[in-house]
């Protein structure tokens, strides 16, 4: 079978491989399609190397078809169409103890710190496993496990039916932030600088504003009476991104924070004391997670064919890294890993 | 009757001056004691000239008992013993809308905005008053408000029994906001510089750390078998506070920002994504947490005999802010307003 390792210094090295069997507990998936996630294109730019190694499968934005079950797998069978949550949550700790196994302190991330799915049988724990209902499609499904944190963030957020959203950052998460809030009834705007982005949002239907040509704030008071936004989305990791978070944000309002700040910003602290404001951080997905975005993408609520702006083949995998870098319009790449009906 | 009127630069003037009957919807009240409130203090520092002006009486931190009762009043006769909400929420906008008068766009707080309890009869609307039980002592009633609060903070942290509890900061609020919480069941490490808070701190039976003398999330991760804090209130209103908070706390804690920080600290914003951390601003209080404040008081579960440290007649008002203003070991300093019995 055909593997795509990481060997450091933005390459990829396809190479033909032996297929082990899956382990005790484990299943062999056979990888349909999956997508480049910005944590991926993070790692080709050698900001994780002390992380991943050069000796590294990547991949976990995936989909694809249970090839072999392993010993002591119950209710998973050969051909079960599948996604893999990609969490492997470790030794006990007190994170898995108060019941959040998703950011166990020893949590591995499957495609990070072991092998991930740009290979074309991969064997992982049968407990990362959630099954596809019939007719969804192959590379629709690999937008699962972005969706899924799309999907984490909006149900973190306790958003209701009605209730004004400010989504800031208009990148593939962004997006996806703003279909799921999108479709669980909230009033979405989406604010981003970058033209193209605000295109994309454009097309998809979404309200935007670019913070840097007109008055956010302002904005946002317009469209809601004064009263500012109920809930507010920060993704776009920026120190601008964060004083819009608070500038535009109602009384009571839930921010949540999505984005990875690697710097400590400034916050206006004084508004979350004076309007009540609640901070909630969100980090990948719980199992009801993914089973919500199964059912959105499922459902159509998502536009797959809009987001999916590419599909390359696995030996194809350094263009297709190297044009997504490139390209300012590239929403969501997939790599087709194998041919699996 | 007599007032005391902030005339600026760190002076007050004790006056005679006529009472006004309460109008309609008001009731008159005959004040007996009135606590300085750090919000006092730093009016009498001018601070907040422009805000309360020179022939204001300040004052909220108040006990006493109806002495008269205006037009349309029902449910409320003279001489039952109150305390005061001193919140005014003035005209509909979308915080009140949204149920949350408590932090109305149009808020008016009473004793700073208009007059307060610093004399001896004050008319206040009846909408602000919260009935005393049999038996409260009205010195000990005066603690009310600061009360209400730490039971604001406290209920908005949901804080379950047996949960971990980091107060930093041990000023008056602080101690005030650890003793709620341990009478909630929590275990509670009060963080603080000053060695006099400290003491005082000890004396109350808190658990303490000096963060200049010791590691204090070590502290805490030896404390927690290094789960950290479940709750953490930031009183301190400092960046080294600001930097403990989310180095202290749990993952999934909730953070209550109870501080006013006038400037924007930098925080760590990767460790809220990281370990999905929560931020709760809290300002003031809602009637329940007066309701609350009033048992607690009443039940003996707030320690006033140590919170109280001194008493001083309305005449000796300015040598009471003086003493306050240079003592490292008060805590509650406060005013008999008038004789009531």
């Amino acid at each position: 079978m055909t593997a795509a390792y990481y060997r450091g210094n933005k390459t990829f090295e396809v190479a033909r491989i032996e297929a082990q069997p899956p382990g005790p507990g484990e299943v062999q998936v056979q990888v349909a399609y999956c997508g480049i996630c910005g944590t991926d294109m993070h790692a080709y730019h050698g900001n994780m190397d002390a992380r991943v190694g050069f000796e590294r499968i990547l991949g976990h934005e995936m989909s694809g078809r249970i090839a072999a079950v392993g010993e002591g797998v119950e209710g998973w069978a050969q051909g079960d169409a599948i996604v893999v949550r990609p969490l492997d949550p470790g030794a006990p700790n007190p994170a898995t103890e108060a019941g959040y196994p998703h950011v166990s302190h020893n949590l591995k991330f499957i495609g990070l710190d072991t092998d991930g799915a740009l290979q074309q049988l991969w064997n992982v724990p049968a407990f990362t496993l959630h099954r596809l209902p019939e007719g969804l499609r192959l590379d629709h499904a690999a937008l699962i496990e972005p969706v899924a944190v799309a999907c984490h963030d909006v149900r973190l957020s306790r958003l209701q039916p009605g209730e004004d959203v400010v989504v800031i950052g208009g990148g593939p998460i962004g997006i996806l932030v703003a279909m799921v809030a999108r479709a669980a009834g909230g009033t979405v705007v989406i604010s981003e600088v970058n033209p193209h982005r605000l295109a994309i949002a454009g097309k998809l239907g979404f309200d935007t504003v670019n913070p840097a040509e007109a008055d956010l704030k302002a904005e946002i008071e317009a469209r809601t009476g004064s009263k500012g936004a109920d809930v507010v989305f920060e993704v776009s990791g920026t120190q601008p991104g964060v004083d819009a978070m608070t500038a535009v944000a109602a009384t009571r309002a839930r921010i949540v924070m999505v984005a990875i700040h690697a710097k400590k910003p400034q916050v206006d602290l004084f508004q979350f004391f004076w309007r009540e404001l609640q901070m909630i951080g969100a980090r990948v997905y719980e199992p009801e997670d993914y089973e919500k975005a199964i059912a959105l993408v499922a459902e159509g609520q998502i536009d797959a064919d809009t987001v999916i702006t590419d599909v390359s083949p696995l030996s194809e995998i350094q263009a297709a890294f190297e044009a997504l870098d490139a390209s300012p319009t590239a929403l969501k790449s997939l790599i087709k890993v194998g041919d699996v009906a």
